[in-house]
């Protein structure tokens, strides 16, 4: 077990000039206390959920890169409008990265740190694109044996978002879900939780190949947005599923309120008379990503029983209670080779993860472009 | 104790074809059940909520008239794509006017409804545009002596909608109230009810003069949208009240995101440290009426933390039960003449209510623009 004093990790800072500035810094690693361990992280998800702290919505199609080959220095600059709102972090350097997976390599005092020694775990938390992450032994999830970090390094955020909004159907009362982006890897996971628990669930897409894809892995309902046909086809997949709850990672543009148009009409065919309130069962749209970060517009023609909203994990796991999150993440750790398997399309170090020409295909947030950062790959060790 | 066999009823036909049929038909009056009493309906008002089903969204700029002086029939078009929302309600000739209230003239023959005759009581139900109704006992409320029908015609929708948003900020944790197009009558209520209770209110108005008429009863937070000021005004009186719920009767535009957007900002002046997703205090708007029919505009810049939502009275009294709803009509019979006191600017016969000019000043909802009809009047009796 070696001594790791010194690794990389990666920083974000927004200088009051309007600059975004991101580095791969030298830090100490921090030592364990008696309930802390040292994790070495060899894995960790580009997220949507991380971009937002990396980006600052800079533009990064206009990035220049300095400093080395190892220590690479990204900069960028910042639209003053999106300054105003940053104002809380200003001249901060932040590290990044909300979740990975690594092997313990050296434990504080307390016995419960010290059996995790050796065990290759999955932590959330942040700073994760790091080589080494000290934290609390109760905050490692030990992933069964024979399960690379690779494999667990997603334990987290999609995973509990998709068990997130299955949980949220069944406390706020629908019997059926609707989401959008369906086919990104949260899409499908959230896909095969509602086959194996049998709950009917509505995919949209944004093309017909993703389409494709989900209807290989089972998906019942899947609409494409924007086709010719998408109000009718989502109306008629609402009639069939019964679903008046949608999650939509999209945000802006018309397609919140489009579901809620359909959810309506849907709602209408079984209505036994008229009322200009329009029906009387709640529709909602929680919007918990923003793909389109442009406005929302809705044309409220769904009656009067409607509601949107936020919906963020780290609300719904503190509403929900450390005890039932932790019946959800030991079935996340069961199921990581299958329900909650995740795919990557490339694996790169923390000095690529900052190269223009990656950036500009993972930050687009599309699709079949997931990145997994090894934090000690191409480390000599 | 006069026999009324027959009454003049206002009514609204959607025809197929896309015509708006307004008509002051001769009916029967049924004859009271046991339970039931005949109301010589002498004051009812014309809500905001009373439009949507008399004119159908009609074009009633150019509408035509025909028939007599008594019983005028008016006729309008109705735009294709509204036509299309109304399938519910196509060839039904059908009664307006939510609330209202009047003599009681005939009773069934129990003990409750005898007990009423010659009482004043003020009545909801729909139909009130009407020389008579027969409705239950258990229905009418029975204003205190010397209180008249014009008084008491508005005892329902304005107070229990201003009631009812009091006991939803009581019920959703909120502490304070955000309330627009606040020179209404329902406005002036709740202002007088938050007044009384000592519950912050931020009142938005749409012209200076209005947040005139509010300072002059006491408002403490008075705001105008659409001045140069109004986010940075808005936001000041977010901080003074705390307040995290709003009311919005305007629907349609930037408001209600406006609204948000500045709770925000109101929130993050108290944050301890930075936070991506916004502040954690729930943020909520409710769209209540639709005084702008257009789309609602969402920037989203207001964290995760929000929602917003149709609230419709009748959803909200059918939450509460009974006990409680009660509790809240007997609250508006002992403040009729003060909290609840309403102020109409004119006052009309049935066939006036259809007169084009009038419906040309109170068919714009403006503030300061209120009619009362008197289905009685100038009706020889």
């Amino acid at each position: 077990m070696s001594q790791e004093p010194i690794g990389l990790q990666l920083r974000s800072t927004v200088k009051k000039e309007g600059i975004l500035e991101l580095t791969v810094a030298r830090v100490p690693t921090p030592e364990p206390k008696s309930d802390e361990v040292v994790v070495r992280v060899d894995a960790a998800p580009i997220n949507p959920s991380d971009l937002g702290l990396m980006f600052a919505g800079a533009d990064m199609s206009a990035a220049k890169v300095a400093g080395t080959a190892e220590q690479p220095v990204v900069t960028a600059s910042i639209p003053p409008v999106v300054l105003r709102s940053l104002a809380g972090r200003v001249d901060q350097s932040l590290p990044v990265g909300n979740e990975g997976a690594g092997v313990v390599v050296r434990a504080g005092s307390s016995d419960e740190a010290r059996a995790l020694v050796g065990k290759t775990v999955a932590i959330l938390g942040g700073a994760m694109y790091a080589q080494f992450r000290t934290i609390k032994w109760s905050q490692c999830l030990v992933l069964p044996p024979g399960t690379t970090a690779a494999e667990g390094a997603s334990c987290f955020v999609n995973p509990l978002t998709a068990l997130g909004m299955v949980e949220t159907m069944r406390a706020e009362a629908h019997s059926g879900l609707v989401h959008t982006a369906a086919a990104s890897n949260l899409g499908q996971m959230l896909l095969k939780i509602c086959l194996k628990d049998g709950i009917p669930l509505v995919n949209i897409v944004r093309r017909q190949e993703h389409g494709d894809l989900l209807e290989g892995l089972g998906a019942k309902h899947v609409v494409t947005s924007g086709a010719p046909a998408f109000m009718d086809e989502l109306t008629e997949a609402l009639v069939a599923t019964g679903a008046t709850l949608a999650f939509d990672a999209i945000g802006g543009g018309k397609l919140a309120s489009q579901i809620l148009s359909c959810m309506e009409a849907a709602a209408s065919r079984t209505a036994k008379e008229y009322s200009r309130y329009g029906s009387t069962k709640h529709k909602q749209v929680y919007i918990y990503g923003g793909l389109d970060r442009g406005p929302t517009e809705l044309t409220r023609n769904f009656g009067m029983a409607w509601g949107i909203g936020g919906w963020l994990l780290t609300t719904f796991l503190q509403k929900t209670g450390a005890g039932a999150v932790q019946k959800l993440r030991e079935r996340v750790a069961a199921e990581i080779k299958t329900t909650f398997a995740s795919h990557y399309d490339k694996e790169v170090s923390l000095a690529a993860a900052l190269r223009p020409e990656e950036i500009a295909i993972y930050g687009k947030q599309a699709t079949g472009q997931k990145y997994l950062i090894n934090p000690n790959s191409g480390i000599g060790r």
